[in-house]
């Protein structure tokens, strides 16, 4: 993996990620396809939308359609039908978050299967097997993460059971793909700057930071962030797991961070909340009802500008969706979904282009400016 | 209206419909769009997997999103971003749908709202003006329809309730859209030959046949529309309400009827039901876990052939639609909704073909032979 910043601002970063399946430009954000697929939307609507790299999850793929088939199949990228870069998760997270169904050991987790019951194991070398079997471009390390609020000697512990398991993960890593490590440390200084010690002794193709948006305040997020991001390799990728809103993901850019994931601008567009320039808009509210403008005039994702052949101009309208959520039509969040994520997306460009442009202090004024109006 | 027979091949016809909207060609297959909507596929990927028509229902949409709603938004066709021509069925079917929450009298059928309960009041008259509102290409006569079984007195006297109600749907249509009649009658030969000569008294610009897919057998049904189909208007478009599976619409052409629409490909794929040329197959049969080959190999819709740039090709696998399948995605729906949809609307156009080359009875031969290999 070769990773070249192209240009900066203040401690932004504009950037290229050389991959495997191609090369992704940061800052960038990665849609969810938790299951080998992005809920409602076809890879190559994806590709239409500009997303460069999706974000999947190896434990849910373990479990189905599970990694007979996925070998079989030659791989995420042949199953799911996307031509581009593909990031796994390690599994980590989602271990942990069956909670009680799970057992942590020294070598992996015990757990039982959510779907049938079965008595499942999932450890560092495990997670690689598996993730190399994906045919991932960015693998994840396997870790512990860890709920907020605990103690100081619970985290240190995970922490360096983390560290540990991130060592394993490199030693098992058998593959020519990138393979990214995780801090943990939770809400502690001293052990997020341990962490990241510890990672960069091992040595990673890039660095996420994980364990946050677990329950903390967006106060505690952030000064970790202030605390962790200025010590982090400037040579590597460095990807936040999990977050954000659209004010989070600039927040975060201007601390230097250069890849995104999260579920909500999927998860919200199907319940009906729509991100826009203009603030967010919630469309199940009774003053959509006849309002038969698009949601953003000035959007050109598919739902408010799907047609460029110089047409009279045709739109769904935000009467339209506000029907389709009050019948829970699924067109309505298929609808809903494309313009979130184009918005994502969007926002990412014009962020990156902002820094190439040394603007991104006032590209993130106005942004925040216009967000703060209201539609 | 106008309606032009191109071509025929024994009483099989290839026409074209012109309507407000555009010309439409037949034989055609109406997808169903109930409340506004293809249940997952936007107007525009309509268009793309070449639907010529919608349906859609006055019951449901004028009781979301409303008449007041539909006004405001100039008709249907703006609202849903749907640039063809819309048929509206009257509303009669779904009301009777309704059973022990309505009740029926000379002027109409008063019910209760399956959505919050209100009175409601449906009409001849009431339907016109929803209709006219909606700005539908084709509207339909309100009518009442019937179980089966019924007693023949009975079928008798909603017949003619229902004669009576097409005579004020046609009094009250003040429009330059098109107004079809429906037949009524049941089972009864006799009865349907008097609605048909009711109806064609009080003249309309196409006849359909209403009242079967009821509960009664395919015997029957087939009984009744070669009864029906040697007197019904030859210059007029026929069309045969709710019908069928692919061999339904293959036999009814044969007899000559002209339009279809059918709920059975969207739903059938919802639940992972897939027709093909070569039979149907049913997505969730373990044997195409690991099945890496497009649902059909020669097919060329969205689902099956999703790029025609000359690259690789490209599909979305059997083995990958029953892991949508499996794991409940809606993205599952979707892919096998266009599949379908396409299958039905290539197997129209394939028919159209057929009768302008005098070669129906050899393709439906065909046809029938290859769909009985199984896949």
């Amino acid at each position: 993996m070769k990773f070249i910043i192209e240009a900066t601002d203040g401690e932004s970063r504009a950037g290229l990620v050389y991959l495997k399946f191609g090369i992704v430009e940061t800052p960038i954000f990665m849609p969810v396809g938790t299951h080998g697929a992005v809920k409602g939307i076809d890879s190559l609507e994806l590709e239409k939308i500009g997303a460069q790299i999706l974000l999947s999850n190896t434990f849910h793929l373990w479990l189905r359609p599970g990694l007979a088939t996925i070998h079989q199949l030659n791989g995420l990228h042949t199953f799911m039908n996307w031509r581009r870069p593909i990031l796994t998760d390690s599994g980590g997270f989602q271990v942990w978050s069956l909670k009680d169904l799970s057992q942590v050991d020294e070598d992996g987790v015990h757990f039982r299967s959510p779907i049938n019951g079965d008595r499942l194991f999932l450890s560092p070398e495990k997670s690689m097997k598996i993730q190399i079997a994906l045919g991932s471009d960015i693998a994840m390390t396997f870790d512990e993460c860890t709920s907020w609020p605990i103690s100081h000697s619970l985290a240190e512990k995970s922490m360096e059971l983390s560290l540990r398991w991130a060592r394993k993960s490199r030693d098992s890593f058998e593959s020519d793909s990138a393979l990214f490590g995780i801090l943990q440390g939770s809400m502690y200084d001293d052990l997020r700057l341990r962490s990241l010690e510890g990672l960069e002794n091992i040595g990673f193709d890039g660095y996420a930071i994980g364990g946050l948006s677990v329950g903390e305040s967006k106060e505690d997020m952030f000064r970790i962030l202030r605390k962790c991001m200025p010590k982090m390799p400037k040579k590597s990728p460095r990807y936040l797991m999990g977050v954000g809103t659209p004010e989070d993901l600039l927040n975060s850019v201007t601390l230097g961070v250069d890849m995104f994931d999260c579920v909500m601008p999927a998860r919200n567009a199907r319940n009906g909340y729509l991100f826009t320039k203009f603030g967010d808009l919630k469309l199940r509210n009774r003053r959509f009802k006849d309002d038969n403008r698009p949601i953003d005039e000035t959007c050109l994702c598919p739902t408010c500008c799907p047609s460029n052949h110089g047409e009279k101009k045709i739109f769904y309208s935000r009467s339209y969706l506000h029907h389709l959520q009050k019948i829970n039509e699924m067109l309505g969040a298929i609808l809903a979904t494309k313009h979130n994520l184009w918005f994502y997306l969007n926002l990412m460009r014009e962020i990156r282009e902002a820094i190439k442009q040394k603007k991104f202090e006032e590209f993130k004024r106005n942004f925040l400016l216009n967000r703060s109006r209201g539609v």
